[in-house]
């Protein structure tokens, strides 16, 4: 198969550890590196060396202990910015220096008070400066979602002819829409010179709740690196959601588009940071909520039962959930509920099942969940009656 | 303005309310059917008459009480379901039917046991036949996103001859790509015989976390109805996010396509429906999550109080959110300090935000937010020394 690979950038422990009520301490960050080490991420981004003593310390000992991911740093464009993320990363195996700059019109007359041929002349001076401490330089073009595709097209041929090895194209407000941002790719893949000498990037924001329908939409147009974190996690209303990136490429094989991340931590991972961070994870997440394979209504129960991929595409087992649960409400069907008694060990006949289902409906009417006991006891109930 | 309006189909009160741990009683119902009627949606779906005696009883009470939006009830292709479901709606004041059958090719083997013209069969006699109820007949054709092109084409043919106003493309187990579900979109209104004599209408599941954006790129394509529900709520991972998609439109004037809800009333609503259903919204959640308007990085916070468009496209305001909150953390950079610091009273000069600079980030480092009483106190601090 002529697949490709698309390069995993996690930066939960940045872009998602930066957010109200995220902050790790240096312990649990080498405990989230670790795994995203082992769980297949291509790039770790560790941090914002220059932004406190502490986010400096976390990811100088993330550099020494990575194994195998690319350990990568951020900084603005400016040489004290890029002279301590060269510092933090220096016991890195395969470092990485970010830099870069706001590149559309309201940033640069707002943030930069500035034009547009000095935010090029600030671009290309950040990736020659980051090149001298390391091969591999990242730069993003911030707001390149509100750039106009001329002129971001110059920019990235400028700071590509500088030397940058990746470019990230953010999405920064979450403003674009699929088609918008697949076409911005497209046209900086058709437009820029010297393009094959770099990688271009995803980096979407989930304002509008597309940031991962835009990162599919970009590396269907050429792209090959999603930036993402898991959960979902970043600032607002968080970055695309690293498992469900994984998971569309894996779901959709015509599109021949792979990542090296083992789907089968996804879920435990999701727990992991969700703990660690004390950031909760609502239940209808997708991939790692705790109801993203479970089944209430009597119509979906029904066809799971009869064949698990009625209603299911992902065997939860491949996202590391042990199997999917059957929950009974007031929603379930006779079938559901047949099922459930045979695991308890009732197997019941169609006549049964018809007094059995009626009181079962009056019980759920009262609860949110029928659970177990709640079975036994209406088995004792309708017996009683029966007998 | 040329715009074209989009229905709002919400069924916060039948396929959220299926979702285990969401059950609402008939009081909690007619809270949530009242503000949905308030908040300009089209259609509410109020439940599943046959399913239990107690939603039966509570889709009755809402069509006594909704006074603008039509009321509408799920049925299965049956007569004692339709049945039913008239009986349940007959004080509605717009009473709409939404009855259908499975599609795809997995549904009709092994849900039906049954073949493709069998399927077209029973769908006219339940469109038939809930016509002589009700004038609004809305038909589902379950798990369309698997069902091959053609035959669907034929089905929805068949089922506007019955009669049928609204035909909804569910994409059961989301599993389409957006660009896939608004091809099959296009492909309908394109191929349909009849079309223009019905609705087409979006029904997107989220198991990869592109609910919305199928649904945005099925009326791109010619939809003009979306069915979603409060907090993305729903079967697994959830529907379509209502306050998503209605941002969306509005925020993408050049689409020409809008609603009618009272967006003011999105983050109360968010509220309501997560408190009553004990459902938590996680903080990263688009538009109504806790953490949507919040900016916590130096360079974000930096850019924001330049200018607020820098970073946020949408008015907090707008979604009925008092004001975006700038939240100090290890993250923070100087600008955001003095923005705070004069907030709480102290006009501090450059020199002395070097200095308080220094021991914030103290602070911050230890403590995941530093609030108004931190400040307070290191402003005491470094006033002692200094002095």
């Amino acid at each position: 198969m002529n697949s490709e690979k698309v390069e995993i950038f996690d930066t939960t422990l940045r872009d998602g550890e930066q957010v109200p009520g995220c902050k790790l301490n240096t312990e649990q960050k080498l405990i989230i590196a670790e795994k995203l080490d082992e769980l297949g991420v291509d790039v770790i981004e560790a941090g914002f060396p220059i932004s406190s003593p502490g986010d400096f310390h976390s990811v100088s000992e993330i550099s020494k202990l990575v194994k195998n991911a690319k350990v990568c740093g951020l900084t603005r464009a400016n040489q004290k910015d890029i002279d301590t993320a060269a510092e933090a990363l220096k016991y890195a195996k395969r470092p990485r220096i970010h830099t870069g700059i706001g590149t559309s019109d309201s940033h640069i007359r707002y943030k930069f008070n500035s034009n547009r041929e000095d935010i090029i002349e600030r671009a290309v001076q950040a990736v020659k400066y980051a090149k001298t401490f390391v091969e591999d330089v990242e730069f993003y073009a911030e707001d390149a979602g509100r750039t106009d595709n001329d002129y971001l097209a110059k920019v990235c041929e400028a700071v590509i002819k500088a030397g940058a090895t990746v470019l990230n194209i953010p999405d920064t407000t979450g403003y674009c829409l699929p088609e918008e941002y697949g076409a911005k790719i497209k046209y900086l893949k058709e437009n820029v010179k010297g393009i094959d000498k770099a990688v271009l990037s995803c980096h979407c924001h989930n304002d509008l709740g597309m940031a991962t329908a835009n990162s599919i939409s970009g590396v269907i147009n050429g792209a090959r690196q999603i930036e993402c974190t898991i959960n979902g996690l970043g600032e607002r209303a968080g970055n695309t959601a690293l498992e469900e990136v994984v998971m569309i490429l894996r779901q959709h094989p015509h599109l021949q588009l792979h990542t090296d991340v083992q789907s089968k931590m996804l879920n435990p991972m999701s727990i992991l940071v969700s703990e660690l961070m004390g950031m909760p994870v609502q239940p209808n997440k997708a991939i790692v909520g705790a109801n993203a394979f479970a089944h209430s209504s009597g119509i979906h129960q029904d066809g799971v039962i009869k064949n698990r991929e009625t209603y299911e595409i992902i065997d939860p087992e491949e996202v590391g959930v042990s199997s999917s649960s059957i929950v009974l409400t007031a929603r379930s069907g006779r079938s559901a509920l047949a099922y459930r008694f045979k695991h308890i060990g009732f197997d019941v006949t169609k006549n049964e099942l018809d007094f059995l289902y009626q009181e079962f409906l009056k019980v759920a009417d009262r609860k949110k969940e029928v659970n177990n006991d709640d079975l036994s006891l209406i088995i004792e109930n309708v017996t009683r009656k029966i007998g």
